[in-house]
């Protein structure tokens, strides 16, 4: 950590602020410019809610920290990539990973019919919503513990691991009975008492980054998963909030590159919800794939007029096929042709 | 809901539109203007769900929603201003509500300590955190029910209600038991079970907007407590997170008066976590007051530099006796010279 | 353009509604539903003006616009997509147009040599700066016409169009003069003086999206330009300013299929200075070409860390080349293998 | 300047970075942390833009700037505050500066009437656009060289002084004939050929933010002001660009206190753009008193409803004298009760 002390500081008030760091178990440097005194603080984390406040002494501008506040997550911690076996399947390995299905799961022949397209189509992984969280009250809540079984039956009739949401600490048990992997939603990013308990499940957890989440933040809830002893965790991307309107949140594709340079975990993309309207899909999947995700998770709905949750941004039947088709085929020329492994 | 046509739509698809709106028990106004064709859906709520889901069909450029998707927390569903009761304590009437303590309940002594000068400056409510949501796992995680009692206890001393943050639905229990305010906090203001459960609880409900919700959103997530069976809800702004780093987050001061417009709730601002400077809460602070507030969440700490959380924004005992006594002086002045009561 | 009336609005208010747009010269639909009246109003743009400022009318809720505000820009306006040549490049046509250059034009040898690199890698048009936006007085403004004559020389050594910044009314002229293609800055695409101005020039101009100006705003600028006598118009993504600062702006990719939808002007990416950070451009490149964009604007020089500006974020030749070979292939295999053409 | 070097960097990378920074004429401190290297770069300013270039030497993680990239609008580069007199007008002073008028100068007669009801309200100076920058190519673009003699106009009937917008460098001359301070619009803050015009200029400089301008790029743009010869400039928060629609920008309130920390200038507030609703000056202007600006500009229009550029965030004659009553005893109290001068 970096102390900035303000321009006018005396020493006294830089002598304070050494006697301080060093009183916290740090080392301290300072260093005098031609305008003002820094301070390098020096050390390991023990002290370090205490350096914080050394913002609050006199002459003292600012303070800047210098190691990222995560570890396990880091990319620094693990030599290679997180690689994460459910059933046949691979998350952050060689291929690109297609999550599919409906966002809300509403009735037993919906759920198989999407799941039958889902396995037509190609896709690796089922998803479906049971626990539905809505911005209001009057919506549909989803249908709770009915719907995980519709998905687990769905899941074994077409040979596919599922994927599906949990809301709240007290559903995390019977969700880990039924899913395959446990989906933490983008408004519960930083519920951290739930990213604890996943922390405890012993199923790969899928954690969204929130609209308003930094990268950082990203990876400081993940540190929370693992650092309750879970290591399997896949981030995904699926927009975050600006001031731009003309698509539901903002997908911020960049941030697969960067994730991809300070963590070894899995990110995958989510265009559904990033664009909120199935037109977008198909040219985001492939952007996702060709910007080097993991893979991506896609809203596909028999009927998607009929849907009780954003129908407006679920692919039919025929469009999702035929994005499949254009995926794999991109996928086989980019690792063959580009030396690129997603 | 208006349903806006594309430029060359078909009068099939606009029959289309026409016959599904009635389908789902809404009454339909087609309007044909020089470019395009507009549909009014005119009904109650029923059919809602599937009304959004005309977006999908052919022809359809866009829908808009016209009626505010909350009812309860409206201002038209209720004459006249929520005033919430708590010991002696007005919240939401014609004074400026002082809510004043530590971030974090760290020990007895300190606790105790803030009490008294909350006290001595003449704040209303005392405020401390004894569950804190922490962005990183390895900070300070609060002392939990030990520091509920803690909290209790220099309620009862001081002869003043208390609020504390609740983080989890299995929490609210025992949080009831011990203070008169349940706090709901930033990132927990789309966290929906835990929103139904407090509004279960018979203690009122301090809601914060998170750092990414809308105005709109943050009345929905009061309508989930109220449609819960809890109506007594105070809404808090505490910045939102903009391109702007000079501050923590930006402090949305135009929200005070846009809630006053549309809901009866009543509306308080919490300086310290929007700049995230203690330099800055005593100007913010008589702006809440000059712009209509009813009160503000201040945090106070009897040593700063030693605070286990946010200690660069809280205040020093002497500051904040020094902005207590502006604040009743201005307070005093708005109501009496310019008939302005909060 | 429909008006929303308040809940309560009376008779009186609402036929004073009527009355006022009647009297600019639209006609009033008005519709009564269970809770409110909304008033539709359909004519022609000769009064939109007056019609907006129904909104201080007593009764009035809000106004919602319903048609689009720039007409020559939209895709309903023109059948087909603008193509725009420069020399033997097409625009907005089948191929993936490459521009490629620094960042500022500092000297005779390192304009040559970027040229050189340039058409070496395989890039259509040479970029450079000679005027320069800089946050900082004190930052190096540009070679201004020395510069502009550099890189017309550059141009002409290797048969390549050359492309480059006009920031002032003052300088059109000039600029049109020694470039092929006329670019407006990203802070200048609300200038609107300067977009009439180079609305007059006989050469196409590339419009850079501003870091807080949504698609429509961007769409209006480039009305601004067609609606003064300039057809040719590319339009270009840059990133636009969120709160997440682990890249310099967050790349809007969506913009690309979204721009696509709605006008038939050229789309392009400068994933430069979206990025802010070379390490990014080569899978951001790649992200541009699947979701459709016509080309990309990429900062090279021969030596980076010699730069006087963005030196962080220009490519060296190697990665340049290499990043080349595979946009080439990429771009063929999309084309023949997925019928994608650009 | 602080380097942060990877985890990982060798000795060999190390001693180049020091090297580097010491061929640009600077000192470097190297300090070994437990984790990382970071080497401070201690010096004057000259090689700043190579310094900023590091960033792409190998080894490197990042590079942190310490000081300030403004001077001379700093509070460090003068003792006190700037007070700039306009006739007999003090901005900056010890009182709370009102700038009323139109958004647009529309007729005589309107300009003359708004003057006058200016006037009877207790304004200070008064306010007019004649250049006016209009999203749209088809709005209203202003009366210009008329519209500024009719200002003048105003200015003299009342005895008070005048300000108006200016937009292009080709229209700074005839507007400093006729108006007393020249206002620069958000959208042209980074318009760096304007500023240096202006900074020309004998007359004073309404410096307005930017929807996307940071607070300090705001300092930036003044900088390039006073840098070119004119100490006199005002900066005006005028609402900035965030994801909430409930106001047409958000205020950033904050902005004062921080800017009056950070820069020796008058700071005033702009709630009529910011809000974007009569209905919402009357408290924001409260407000924008309470915490410390040195004044307000807003919009009042004699006849809000047939107003030609943003009516409905004009206040109408009654509501402007009734606010005025409040901002003169408000003000009063704070100078003499609370001991703070504006």
């Amino acid at each position: 950590m970096i102390i900035v002390m303000k321009k006018n500081a005396t020493n006294e008030q830089i002598e304070r602020v050494v006697s301080w760091i060093k009183s916290v178990g740090y080392m301290a440097h300072p260093s005098s410019g031609v305008e003002r005194t820094i301070i390098g603080a020096v050390g390991d984390n023990r002290g370090k809610e205490h350096l914080k406040v050394i913002e609050s002494l006199t002459g003292v501008e600012k303070i800047i920290p210098i190691l990222k506040p995560y570890k396990l997550a880091s990319r620094e911690a693990k030599e290679g990539n997180t690689v994460i076996r459910v059933g046949d399947v691979e998350i952050g390995g060689t291929g690109f990973v297609v999550m599919a299905g409906p966002c809300s799961i509403e009735s037993r022949e919906q759920m198989m019919e999407s799941a039958f397209i889902a396995k037509k189509g190609g896709a690796d992984i089922i998803r479906g919503g049971a626990y539905k969280p809505r911005t209001s009250p009057y919506s549909f809540q989803g249908m709770e513990e009915e719907g995980l079984k519709l998905l687990k039956e769905a899941g074994e009739k077409t040979g596919m691991p599922v994927i599906t949401e949990v809301l709240n600490t007290s559903e995390v048990d019977i969700v880990e009975e039924y899913a395959d992997i446990l989906q933490i939603g983008a408004r519960n990013v930083q519920n951290f008492a739930l990213l604890k308990k996943v922390g405890k499940a012993k199923k790969p957890v899928l954690l969204k980054r929130g609209m308003m989440t930094t990268i950082e933040e990203l990876l400081m809830s993940a540190e929370y998963i693992i650092s309750s002893g879970n290591d399997d965790v896949i981030l995904c991307e699926r927009g975050i909030r600006t001031f731009e309107t003309a698509t539901r949140n903002t997908l911020d594709i960049s941030a697969v590159p960067v994730l991809k340079a300070l963590t070894h975990l899995p990110v995958i993309i989510d265009p559904s919800h990033a664009a909120g309207h199935w037109r977008y899909i198909q040219p985001l999947t492939r952007g996702a794939l060709a910007v080097g995700a993991d893979g991506v998770m896609i809203e596909v709905h028999p009927e998607p007029e009929k849907a009780v949750s954003d129908g407006g941004q679920s692919l039919k039947p025929e469009k999702f096929y035929r994005l499949m088709d254009e995926v794999r085929k991109l996928e086989q020329f980019m690792r063959h042709e580009m030396k690129v492994s997603q």
